[in-house]
């Protein structure tokens, strides 16, 4: 009898595990559920079809129906949510949205894709008409539909992570003002310091965000039932629409309610074949916690990148085969108004918190030799544990560039490299490319330098007076 | 007393040498010896300052001679060219080029930095006016004057090598016909296997390079001692002015004479320190053979970025340091008519050469994800050893994001990773930026398979007939 494979979930992984599944066990039979009414499409892509860059939403659409069925024999079932999972029968309970009733579907092995949803705010006003989040493409749908019918001039924004940025250049370029809150004193606080991150801020501003940093989210203020304004630190602003952009949470009730053990980050708990506490039940991506190679615990990666990693695991398994998911060091990249972002590694305020204590470098070089027209100015920040040298983190911000130097330095964060061994790495230079120095390999000399230089303060033998 | 630092040549390397020496010794009189009359400017700059990119010749100047005599108290010395060196008495002997005159120096440590020179070609009608190597700024000074003198309109390059493909292009923009000879069947054979060199191939031809491969060059022909035309093959084509760019050979005579010993490439040979068989004689960039950390072996690498790491380490150690130079893997970039060319590692030819059976793959993915306007296509090779499934190259290829990638794939190299290994990195995705998946995380899955499954077919048991 064919091997019967469920994944919940058809988002990015539990599509990526779905087609893993059927290029590992030609003969399974393969269900993937979900509870929208689309296909797999790019989450990410979302702020890009807002702003037009990306010239329609169901352009973010991964593949047609016919690809899942047809091509890869995947039965395909939308608009089906899993209700249940029943791991000592091995079957779910799924209700189907159209007519509300149930369907039990039976498995060999299950794949937990459940994903995230975004949080909302425990405020007055927050159930307003006018007050979004963004996380699907009817999120969006709805954000674009209430701007046009209210002739919006302003919105405002809660969060100034990713998704809060994305969106705040998203809708700059559609016209609207956008006026952006954040609880803690500078932007994009889970990927960058704040000597980094002002970088980008101040290019935001320069195209008009009006961030309210440091500050508290009151109210939503609102007018006939539609939001009119939002009060932030005893202030009030007028705004047509309110974006919550604050932070994403695992969905994971359905595990939990099954007895499927959480971690303590509130992820769904996985070893490294991405095998949950249930017998064959595996689970990928943003339901789960992941492995950071960095800080060595395991903590609530909200990337695609990981995503697709843990679910091609997940569907190699699942199917029958034999893999492992290495865990992560966190490497993201953005694109904020003209410049490129990049991260990996625990910042400086959470390693503190770590009590990792790093010694850290921020050095400004440029991405061409001063002779060659067009080189980019490119500041890169690394992080280093003093203890024992390692790499413990890079952050680059710039015109070009910084996406993937950013995957260099972010390799060896992922293999333990020292930075006395990274800045041995060479490379390749041309004068309309790359510099002879890359920024990077600066910094790691700097770096270096401080270690050293920390170091033999430290080695330094007391001395002892003698008389 | 200070110490006596004495540095012969100052390209690059012997700049980097000085500097790194002076901040690694306060006190130490360090004299750096130059037979041009120019301080050190970007060899790699000339083509592009030819084709006028680089607005004019002396902006690839580094650093006037103020820097080097009042900033960092470096006695540079110009238009001096050593003649002799004494291991023994710890002296070098050099003629003024002024005079003739002849001076003798004492050191405490020496550092030969005396680079390389191009070779001619040992054809009737080398010797005529009209030919050129590209090297120094002289000698793009005089092939811009002969050019403008003669009205020239056809330029003939022998060698299909960078800097022949560098000077086709530059050619091209300067409103020249361009003619190639290349003797083997095609362009880049150092840096690419042929399949990967025919898409620059192509790509330039559009531009006009009229290439012929696999040609004898047989003749330089003259009229009144003038370049007129050049016979290839059998066949004569009328050419205004020749190129000859096909190889860079080592100046080694000054360590030869002094009994320093040669390496079987060539160059002179070094330990990890940079220290020659001389007592106190280091030596470091073109006129060395460095350690390929990818074949093992000790070959003649013609970069900047190899030459500036091997002088950083020279001058310390010369000025009483210790710093180790671990090798290179040759990593290499160059751009052509809009194509970033990136490698490293040896090609299939030579790594068949060395015995070494590669298994590869060649994959062309995007440098964005679909939907995402202004995705580029990029092509990449990976090389493999079957053996131990260790990464011995990359070769990449596209209008954007070669450079960078090579970085990242000349890592693994430099460690000695595996394909399994480097598959492993994670690299960071934004619509705007990268992919899910970076062509080169496409091109070592598809190698991996490829591993294991010729593994397979090895470890296959030998199946014995039963009756």
């Amino acid at each position: 009898m064919p091997r019967r494979i469920v994944i919940i979930g058809c988002g990015v992984s539990g599509t990526t595990a779905a087609f893993q599944a059927r290029k590992t066990d030609r003969t399974a039979k393969i269900v993937l559920l979900g509870d929208e009414t689309l296909p797999e499409y790019s989450r990410c892509g979302l702020p890009y079809a807002f702003s037009h860059i990306v010239p329609s939403l169901e352009a973010l659409i991964g593949y047609d129906e016919a690809f899942y069925e047809q091509m890869n024999r995947i039965d395909l079932r939308l608009g089906l949510k899993a209700t249940r999972i029943n791991t000592e029968k091995r079957s779910i309970e799924a209700t189907r949205s159209k007519d509300n009733s149930i369907e039990t579907l039976g498995y060999d092995t299950l794949v937990l894709t459940t994903g995230a949803r975004p949080s909302t705010v425990p405020i007055p006003g927050s159930d307003l008409k006018g007050v979004f989040t963004i996380r699907t493409m009817n999120d969006v749908e709805r954000l674009t539909n209430h701007l046009v019918e209210n002739n919006a001039k302003r919105v405002a924004i809660v969060g100034a992570g990713l998704t809060g940025s994305e969106m705040a250049e998203a809708l700059l370029q559609r016209g609207m003002a956008v006026l952006e809150a954040e609880i803690v004193p500078e932007i994009l606080p889970v990927i960058l310091d704040p000597d980094m991150a002002s970088i980008i801020r101040a290019r935001a501003e320069e195209h008009g965000v009006d961030y309210h940093l440091n500050s508290t989210l009151e109210e939503i203020v609102g007018r006939n039932g539609r939001v009119s304004g939002i009060r932030i630190s005893g202030e009030n602003y007028p705004v047509d629409a309110v974006i919550v952009a604050v932070r994403v949470k695992p969905n994971t009730e359905l595990a939990r309610e099954a007895g499927i053990v959480l971690g303590e980050s509130g992820g769904i708990k996985t070893d490294e074949r991405m095998a949950t506490s249930a017998a064959n039940v595996y689970a990928a991506g943003d339901c789960i916690e992941t492995y950071d190679r960095i800080t060595r615990r395991h903590i609530f990666f909200q990337l695609a990148t990981t995503a697709v990693r843990q679910a091609l695991v997940a569907g190699i398994n699942a199917a029958g085969g034999n893999a492992e998911y290495p865990g992560s060091t966190g490497v993201t990249t953005v694109k904020l108004f003209g410049l490129e972002v990049a991260s990996f590694g625990p910042t400086t305020t959470v390693s503190e918190k770590l009590g990792l204590h790093p010694v850290s470098v921020r050095v400004t070089g440029s991405t061409r030799l001063p002779y060659y027209p067009g080189g980019k100015d490119l500041t890169v920040k690394l992080l280093a544990d003093p203890k024992d040298g390692r790499l413990l983190g890079a952050q680059l911000v710039g015109e070009e560039g910084a996406t993937l130097r950013a995957n260099l330095a972010s390799m060896a964060g992922h293999l333990g490299l020292s930075v006395e061994e990274f800045e041995q790495i060479e490379t390749c230079y041309s004068p309309p490319l790359a510099p002879v120095w890359d920024p990077v390999t600066i910094a790691a000399q700097a770096l270096l330098r401080k270690l050293q230089t920390s170091q033999a303060a430290k080695s330094r033998p007391v001395t002892t007076v003698e008389n």
